[in-house]
C-alpha cells in the first residue's frame, strides 16, 4: 500500500492475483490493510487538502501530466503485469495505458481552460430601488478528500489512476484509492507512479494514498470516515448500492458516484435489418465477445421486430458465436458469477447458442438467448446484468411493442440504434423514450468503446449509476467533486482570483448572466 | 387542491389557517387529499412530461412570465390573505410577491440565454489513428416530474410558485406541489394562478398540480411514487431527512434537494469591533428579530474574541432586544418549537436577555445567550437550529480558537464576517475554513435577505441542505432538474436543435472543449 508517500505493508488477509491464462496464482502476495491504515490515509488526505486545493489550475495540470509521464515510463512493465493479472491481451492493455494517460491529460486541458471554476459575477447595484443589490460572486470549490474504488475490468483506466482519480485530483481533492484485489501488482506500479508524481511536483504527501482491503471491511471504513467527502466507484450493483447506503447513513451524508449495472439495449430497425441483417449479426457478436464481454457497455439486449430479417440476424450471430474463440475471464469469481447469470437467463429465455466451452478454469462461454417481448417484460432475470459475453434477443410484434419494452427498462448507460434512412421516423419516435432511460444514445455502431472527450456521458439513471446527473468519463467528470460558493460584498483584496476584478486568470465568466472573457 | 387543471376537494383531515395577529382560525376549511389524489397528480404529470419537455425555451419562458403576470393580477388579494395567514406585514409580503415574480422572470431569462442546454460537440475525427473518433454531442434533458414541498416561512417565494417550482418548470419538469398547511388560502390563490397559466399557454394540464396533505402521509406517497424523479423541499431537518430517506429507499433512488437547518455564524473581527461594536450590536438585532427570526439565514451564532469591545457589542444587542417589539410567529406549532428550542439553549449557555413577552399565543420572545468556545464545542444543543429570533454569542480567547470553532461547525447556508481593513489578514485565514462549511460568505452585512440573481448560492453542506452541489436560489437552480445525455453518430436529421449543425438556437456551445457561438 501507499500511504501519503510511504510504502506500507498490510497485516491482514493475504491476496494474490490470478493469471487467467496460466490458471495459476501470481507472486508476490499482498496483504489487506485495516482501520488504522484508513485512519492514516484519511488523516493525511485531510491534512493535505488545504494546501492541495489552494494550488493553481496550472500546477494541478502539471501534476496530472507528471502522473501520465510516470505511467508511460512504466508502460512495458505495466502491460506485462496487467496482462498476467487479467488475461487481457497486451494490445488491449497498451491501448488502455494510452487511454489512462489521455484521461489525465484531458483533465489538465480542462484545468487550463478554466471554466471548471464556474465563475459568476453579479456586480453591485447601489442605486437599485427599493433596495440596493450587493456585489455577488460565485466560484466552485472542491468537496474534500475522495475515496476511489478501482474496477476489476479496467486495471488502468478505471483503477488506481483512472478516471475517478484523475477527475478528483483535477478538482483539487486528495484521493484515497481502494485498489481492486484482481490486479494488486498493477495497482502497486501505478500507485508508486502517482505517489512519485506527488513528490516530483512538491505537493503535500497526503494528496494520494492507495490501500488494499475488503469492500465490506476497509471499503466501508473508508466511505464512512468523516473526512471523506465523496466516493467514486465502478463495479457491481450490489457493492455499489452497499456503498450508497453506507454513505447515506453517515452523520454527514456524501455523494456516491457508483457506476454499476447496464444491459445496453441495441435496437435493430426494419430498414437496417432489411439491408444488412447478416452483417449486423456478425458485428454484434464481435462487440459482445470482445474482452470476454467484460464491459459495462456490453450489448446484453437486442430488440427488433420479429420476422425473417431478424431470423437472418440471429442466424448470423449464432454462427459468429459458434466461431468465437473461448477467452478467459478476469477472475474465477467473475467466471463463476457469469455462469450463474447464464443459468438464470436460460430459465426464462430460449437458448440460441453457446460458445465453445474452452478448457480454462475461467473461460467465458458466450451465450445468446431469444425471447418475446411479453416474456421479457415479465422477467426480472432477463433485465439483470450478466457480466460477460451473454445477450438476449427480444422479438417484438411491432414498433409499439418496442416502445413498451423501452418503457419497462431500468436505467442504462447506453442505447444503440441501427437504422437506415428509411428508419428515421421510427428512430425519432424511440429517441425521446430512450433519452429518459440512458446516458448515451448511439447510432450504427456498438456501445463498447467509450470515447474520452468533452461531450461524453458515461452515466445514466439508476441502476446504471447512483447519480444520473453526472458522467464518470469525459471533461464534465470534474464537476462531480466541486460545489459552488457565493461571495457577497467581499473586499477586493480578499477575492479569489477566479472571481477577482480584471479577470486575472483570463477565464470565461458569467457577468450578470452573460458569458464573457472581459 | 388543483389536479391537472381541475379543482378538487380532498376528503381527509380538515385544516384551517391560523391568523397569528387575531389569534383565530381562518375560513374556509381545506381538506387533505389521499393516495388517490397523489396517483391522479402523478399520472397526469407523467402523461404531460413528454409534451412539456419538448416545448422550446421560448415557450417555457413565456409560460413562466404568464405565471408571474397571473400572480401580479392577484397581488392585493394575495397580500391580504397571506398576511392574515402568516401574520407577516403587508409590506414584507408585497416585496415577496415581487421576489416571486422576479424569480419566475429570472428563469425565463435563463431559458432564453440557453446555456442550460449544456451543449457540447466533439466532431468526428475519421482519420484519427489508431481509431477514428465518432461524432459525440451532449445536451441536458429534464429529469421528469418533480415534487415540491412549500415552506411555511415564505408563503409565496418558497411555496406553490416559489423557487423550486419555477426552476423545475424552467427545466421542463412537470411539478406536483404539496402546499404547506400554514397558508392554504394563499396556496389556493397561487395554485389557480399557475393552473390558469398552464391553460393560457396551451400546455398539457398535468404540467402542474397542487395537493394538501400531511408530510408523513401524502408527502411520503408523493416522494415514493415511481413517476416522481426529484424533490424540492424547504423546512426542518427532521422532515427533510425523512424525505431523503424515503427517496433513498425507492427502487430507483432520486435526488432530494432539501434546504433544512442553519445557524449562520457571524464573525466580528477585532478591527470592526474596535470601531463600531455598538452599531454592530443594534444592526445584528435588527437582522435577528426581522420576521420574528423566521428565516433560514437568521444569524443564530455570533463569534468573536472576548474583551471589552465584545462586551460593548453584547450590551448594545441587549438593549436592542429589550426594545424590540414582540411579533407573532407563523403558527402555534412553530411558536411552541421555538419556546422549546430556547429552553434547550438556556440549559447550556448563559442568558443575556429575553425580549418582551407579548400577549399573543404565538408571540416570539427574542432571546440572546452567551457562552465560551469550549462550552459551545461540547454542546449539541448550541449548534442546533432554533427557528426564530434567538442567537448565541461565543466568546473566543483568540483567532486560533475562532478557527477551531469553525472546524467544529456543521454545514451552514451562510457565514458573515464584519471586518475593517485592519482585519483582512485574519479574514484571509478564516475564509478557506469557511468555504468548506458554507454556501455563501458575506462581508459587512447580514445574512437575512437572499438576492435572486445569477451568482447566488443558497445552499451548503449537510445539514444546511441535503445536496451541497446545488443552489435553491438563483439561475443555477435549474441545473438541479437536468441531466446530461450524449448523442453519438446521430444522423443530422435526428439531432436535437441545441446540438444541431449550424447552431440554429444560437447557443453558447462547447466545441472540442472551447466555448463558441459559431
Amino acid at each position: 500500500m501507499v500511504i501519503a508517500g510511504e510504502l506500507v505493508a498490510g497485516g491482514g488477509t493475504e491476496i494474490r492475483a490470478f493469471d487467467p491464462n496460466a490458471g495459476t496464482e501470481l507472486e508476490p502476495a499482498y496483504r489487506y490493510g485495516d482501520d488504522s491504515h484508513v485512519e492514516q490515509a484519511c488523516a493525511a488526505a485531510a491534512a493535505a487538502f488545504g494546501e492541495y486545493r489552494a494550488t493553481t489550475s496550472e500546477r494541478r495540470a502539471a501534476f496530472l501530466e507528471r502522473i501520465a509521464e510516470n505511467i508511460e515510463a512504466l508502460r512495458d512493465a505495466l502491460v506485462a503485469r496487467a496482462s498476467a493479472e487479467t488475461g487481457l491481451p497486451a494490445a488491449r492493455l497498451t491501448g488502455e495505458v494510452g487511454r489512462t494517460t489521455g484521461q489525465l491529460r484531458l483533465f489538465a486541458e480542462v484545468l487550463r481552460e478554466g471554466s471548471w471554476n464556474g465563475a459568476r459575477i453579479d456586480p453591485a447595484l447601489p442605486d437599485r430601488a427599493p433596495l440596493p443589490r450587493p456585489d455577488i460572486r460565485q466560484r466552485a470549490v472542491p468537496l474534500g478528500p475522495v475515496a476511489v474504488f478501482g474496477a476489476s475490468n479496467f486495471p488502468l483506466a478505471f483503477s488506481v489512476a483512472g478516471g475517478d482519480t484523475a477527475s478528483a485530483l483535477a478538482a483539487g481533492c486528495p484521493v484515497v484509492v481502494k485498489a481492486h484485489d484482481a490486479h494488486p501488482g498493477t495497482s502497486e506500479l501505478v500507485g508508486r507512479a502517482v505517489s512519485d508524481a506527488v513528490a516530483d511536483c512538491g505537493l503535500p504527501a497526503g494528496t494520494f494514498s492507495m490501500l488494499f482491503g475488503s469492500g465490506p471491511g476497509l471499503g466501508t471504513a473508508l466511505v464512512t470516515d468523516p473526512r471523506i467527502k465523496a466516493v467514486g466507484f465502478t463495479g457491481s450493483r450490489f457493492a455499489g448500492m452497499a456503498l450508497v447506503a453506507a454513505a447515506a447513513g453517515r452523520q454527514e451524508p456524501i455523494p456516491v458516484y457508483a457506476e454499476m449495472s447496464s444491459i445496453n439495449p441495441v435496437f435493430l430497425l426494419d430498414g437496417a435489418l432489411a439491408t444488412r441483417a447478416a452483417e449486423l449479426g456478425a458485428a454484434f457478436v464481435a462487440s459482445l465477445t470482445m474482452g470476454s464481454g467484460q464491459f459495462c457497455t456490453n450489448p446484453g439486449l437486442v430488440i427488433a421486430v420479429d420476422g425473417p430479417d431478424l431470423d437472418t440476424f440471429v442466424a448470423a450471430a449464432k454462427d459468429a458465436v459458434g466461431q468465437a474463440q473461448a477467452t478467459p475471464m478476469l477472475t474465477p469469481n467473475i467466471a463463476a458469477n457469469y455462469a450463474k447469470g447464464v443459468v438464470a437467463l436460460d430459465a426464462d429465455a430460449d437458448l440460441v447458442v453457446r460458445g465453445a466451452p474452452g478448457d480454462g478454469r475461467t473461460t467465458c462461454r458466450a451465450a445468446l438467448f431469444s425471447t418475446d417481448a411479453t416474456t421479457f417484460r415479465g422477467s426480472e432475470a432477463l433485465q439483470a446484468e450478466v457480466f460477460g459475453a451473454s445477450s438476449v434477443v427480444v422479438r417484438c410484434a411491432d414498433t409499439a411493442e418496442m416502445a413498451s419494452v423501452i418503457s419497462g427498462l431500468e436505467g442504462q448507460l447506453t442505447a444503440t440504434l441501427h437504422v437506415d434512412d428509411s428508419d428515421h421516423d421510427q428512430a425519432a419516435e424511440l429517441m425521446p423514450l430512450l433519452e429518459l432511460k440512458v446516458g448515451r444514445i448511439l447510432f450504427n455502431g456498438w456501445p463498447t468503446g467509450v470515447e474520452v472527450c468533452h461531450a461524453m456521458v458515461h452515466g445514466g439513471p439508476s441502476p446504471a449509476t447512483s447519480d444520473s446527473r453526472t458522467t464518470s468519463v469525459g471533461g464534465r467528470a470534474i464537476e462531480r467533486f466541486l460545489r459552488p460558493v457565493c461571495y457577497q460584498n467581499v473586499p477586493k483584496a480578499l477575492l479569489p482570483s477566479a472571481i477577482a476584478d480584471g479577470n486575472p486568470d483570463g477565464l470565461w465568466r458569467r457577468i450578470d448572466g452573460q458569458l464573457t472573457q472581459d
